[in-house]
């Protein structure tokens, strides 16, 4: 069971292998949302994605003896950048198994790290199969992109440091897929600001999550139909049991509404970040009835996006 | 004369009503470039430039007798911004001239932070006779964009917060345009880290400060032609004789190589900056008989860009 513990033995272990990310406010986007919106760039993080935390923690974790016969994952994008840059940095090899519709831009970087790219067919079954036999031939280590306890405490480590920069916020608002960041963030929330309320946001097209929340069981993501192509997964069996016991709610957005923020966020924050970054602004202006007035820490989770095929030229 | 004493002065006087903005790295970059940099984030400012911190400083150096009156300017951009909201912030009115080719995000801009825009024709002359009406209408406070010991001290603080982050910088390099950033930057690098070389890019399309330097006197920019809009003006009286006393050099970069450098920091370090701000860090790539291995500090200047019409789409 990962504890506050745990992420602060992350944070230790990663410190020299991630950046320490700004927090960035700005005026008119909280005159946009409706309150006062901290922002933990995790765009701004190596390999633009807060997943650098989490697999770096699982990576560095591993025996000398583990580590030598390399890491793998199956990713389509974010984890896969950064166990290969982890694995690039312990000196070990990484081999990620990538679907073939990956965007080009990730699969440019994946490889730019040094990673073995397997290709699979972009199905659950073709990309377990291939996994299961690269590791078979490598005898590689294999590192979930969030199902993992190592990464769920390296992703934990965002809200830390957030929260030692602003330790006064009302609410945490994440987005969700698997589930790695928002369990990893629940868990430093209620061990360091109790009485702050974790919240997250998930696609309208990818709603299993709220569905799994209120079903009171993990429904899978099918057929997952959205511009968020950071939250397609279905959550985990290590990221469910702590989100039901710490998240408040999760609440769902349309791509529209999505897409409104990312631009809000480009063009009055300055910074690039993926449409999976900007749905928690979303979901925070679309809830006033819960955010209005407060002073709301959002992780702005990645910035990973192809800037040829930008969504609103 | 401006000395540092009056940038730690303006420094105080401007700290609630500017951001500090971050310093960033990245190893992508660094290999890109051939040296290690320091990007000090002033896109990630108010306004989305380091404008603010000159326009502020101007604003609030004022008596509460003069500041009634208003403040006034001519821009094209940036510094119209900045003026506008240090005026919203200190409570006065702003008056700004901008030519009817101001390109439409900062005309919204500087609107949205309720200043009176005075339009007129895109030419110096109908500039400086509309700017003339409007000062002798209103008694508002006339601050230049950049000939003014108020604006170059403060533009001059983001070397001083780049410096006590990163204080043993082999280099700093800024854009200039009318060299109100440059030198204030070079008045703090010559005061807090002697040791430190100043050098500046500018456009080959508009190349007035290399030529000036050359001449020993200022020579004007004529029909500039360049994608950085925010360089096409000459060097001023204030600042031509501190650049020529404590800046090592000029470079001159071409468009497609700032284009190249904007690519980079906009692919790589997730952040918005505009071609005035990416041009150091082409000039940094191509010249490494001075920077090669070297620690560099870049003043990323700007990040107000037009989102519809990106220059690579």
């Amino acid at each position: 069971m990962v504890t506050i513990t745990h992420i602060r033995a992350a944070a230790d272990r990663i410190r020299d292998h991630i950046h320490r990310t700004p927090v960035l406010t700005g005026r008119s986007v909280d005159a946009w949302a409706g309150c006062r919106v901290f922002f933990k760039c995790e765009n701004l993080q190596r390999v633009g994605a807060f997943k650098m935390r989490g697999a770096s923690n699982a990576v560095f974790s591993l025996t000398d003896h583990e580590a030598a016969r390399g890491v793998a994952t199956h990713s389509s994008g974010n984890h896969a950048q950064a166990l290969a840059l982890a694995a690039k940095l312990r000196g070990v090899p990484a081999h990620v198994v990538m679907p073939t519709s990956a965007p080009a831009v990730k699969k440019r970087a994946v490889a730019g790290y040094g990673a073995v790219i397997h290709d699979c067919e972009p199905t659950l079954a073709a990309r377990e199969s291939t996994l299961e036999r690269v590791v078979a031939e490598t005898g590689a280590a294999f590192i979930h992109p969030y199902d993992d306890e190592r990464v769920i405490a390296g992703q934990g480590t965002a809200a830390l440091e957030l929260l030692e920069e602003v330790p006064d916020l009302d609410l945490v608002v994440t987005p969700v897929g698997g589930g790695g960041l928002l369990s990893g963030t629940a868990l430093t929330v209620a061990a360091l600001a109790p009485r702050a309320r974790v919240f997250a946001a998930e696609p309208t097209g990818a709603d299993d999550a709220a569905r799994s929340l209120a079903a009171g069981e993990i429904i899978p993501s099918v057929a997952p139909d959205t511009v968020c192509d950071g939250l397609l997964s279905s959550l985990g069996q290590r990221t469910f049991p702590i989100i039901r016991e710490h998240v408040k709610g999760i609440w769902t957005v349309d791509d529209d509404a999505t897409l409104a923020a990312l631009r809000m966020i480009w063009e009055r924050l300055k910074i690039v970040v993926e449409p999976s970054g900007a749905i928690p602004l979303a979901a925070v202006r679309a809830n006033p009835a819960v955010t209005s007035g407060k002073r709301v820490g959002v992780i702005l989770s990645g910035g990973n996006i192809d800037l040829e095929k930008l969504p609103w030229v």
